[in-house]
């Protein structure tokens, strides 16, 4: 049975993102403590795919998760699913609203229904736990009245949903991607995406050349992070998300460019977006016009006019 | 007597920035219950400056900040300053650290000292606050036996020093601006950071043209952040740290030509970098080749021969 490791406990957002790519009847789900641990449980053959989060639309990247891919053996994403960051409010059975003094989750799960708090249930005292699924296991102790978690915690909790569907943000959402060891790719599918990491040298216009490599080659951004690579002074590690797959000419051939310009580059994944986009490629960057390109040359090279 | 609102509460690294940037005797701190109440104080007038989080080498950007500073009412940063990320462990007087069964903190703050909790107090089980400050006061009530602080903790809760200056993470830093309404700007000193915000147009290359702007006038980037807009698809929010200010020629003619490229750019300050850093402006970006190619270009629309 596949086995996929996911950033535990049970009963978060990162346990329903694993649910949302993991086949349901095929797939083992193992929590591991850290996004570290879940990718490295990945290298060593523990698992064979991690879930981890890697941009949340209120909180930003995840550099835990942009970190364990870019450094160490590589591993490559071959899904990913976007969640909605909406909580359901869990109580013990019985518990009615005026009764609730106190509400726990993680800091930033409290941030993130902090309006819906202060409507709902103005006299409630908030405290912190380490993780919604903690918050939630604390309140089935009788700890706290209420927990503020991710839907999928009433599934391993014995609590009752107060409210669900809830969040200050309308639009917050998460980011998810399913991590393998490298093998055979995704095909690609008309809408895709591709995400690498590229170290580049300290001088000045490096990173514009970079941009303007895909640029060029009518390759869309969706995403760019610069962290300092710890590393050298002055180098920086650049987080790329592109439209398109590397099996398609005009990414395979910017990324080769890359390869050829910047220190380091590693290939993260090419696989299908979560929500289906329109990938308008322009007519000199369709895969014909590179291979018919490439004859021509071929022609000129061997002594045809061409 | 000025007064600098700070991302609360008392006792946390947010408010060590802000004694680190305000002037000792002159400016009152005043602690605000988020990074968008300490912007707004200054916005309505009630504060100063706002001294607020931009940037953690472990933990990443803030988008808290980020998302204060790219919209409402324009502020602008006049300094930043950068602290380690190095904490205190807070106990009550006479505590031995044998006795010791609880450790509490914000959950990113024993992220940061799992290790060194895990060699020095192994026995101790952890609890999630929702400030490293709040640790400190459920620690002086006796909820729980020690906190994981900002070292300015000691400052303000009869506490003692159980540990300090620990980290697992050597070199981990935050970096802090000070932020007021916009006025007159700091001097050039020949070692200064922009900040900017722009929004791109939804086409491939418009970040690309963008960076190439800033490069063929020999301007370093030190940061790079895409936010989506959130008002139209496919609309990005970049965030761009610069190595210049907005008073030298290169930076003053590249910002008036990202204004005419981008659908919006806003400043958000020229101030001194925090580490003493060496500008190498290529000879053709130097304030005397701008002048005299301006010169020369009125000497040519004159009639002369240059």
């Amino acid at each position: 049975m596949p086995r996929i490791a996911y950033f535990g406990p049970q009963g978060t957002f990162t346990e329903q993102a694993a649910r949302a790519l993991a086949h349901p009847d095929r797939d083992e789900l193992v929590a591991a403590d850290t996004v570290s641990a879940a990718v490295a449980a990945v290298r060593t053959g523990e698992a064979d795919a991690a879930c981890v989060p890697v941009e949340n639309s209120v909180e930003g990247a995840v550099p835990a998760t942009m970190d364990a891919l870019a450094t160490g053996e590589p591993v490559v994403a071959v899904a990913e699913t976007v969640l909605p960051v909406r909580f359901s409010v869990l109580v013990r059975p019985g518990t009615r609203p005026a009764e609730i003094r106190t509400v726990t989750s993680h800091p930033h799960a409290l941030a993130q229904v902090h309006d819906w708090l202060a409507t709902h249930l103005p006299h409630a005292a908030t405290v912190a736990a380490t993780s919604t699924a903690a918050a939630a296991v604390a309140v089935r102790r009788g700890e706290y009245d209420a927990a503020v978690t991710a839907p999928v915690a009433v599934e391993h909790y014995p609590l009752d949903v107060l409210a669900t569907n809830i969040a200050d943000v309308a639009d917050a959402a998460t980011r998810f991607l399913l991590v393998r060891r490298p093998g055979s790719l995704p095909e690609p599918t008309g809408s895709d995406r591709t995400s690498i990491v590229a170290v580049t040298p300290d001088r000045v216009g490096a990173l514009a050349e970079m941009l303007a490599e895909l640029a060029l080659r009518g390759i869309n951004l969706t995403r760019i992070e610069s962290r300092p690579t710890k590393e050298r002074l002055g180098e920086y590690r650049f987080f790329l998300d592109l439209i398109g797959h590397v099996a398609e000419e005009r990414v395979g051939d910017a990324l080769a460019a890359l390869r050829r310009r910047c220190l380091h580059v590693r290939f993260l994944g090419s696989y299908p977006t979560a929500e289906r986009i329109s990938t308008a490629v322009p007519a000199y960057a369709v895969d014909t016009e590179f291979r018919q390109a490439a004859e021509w040359l071929t022609a000129v090279r061997h002594g045809e006019t061409g």
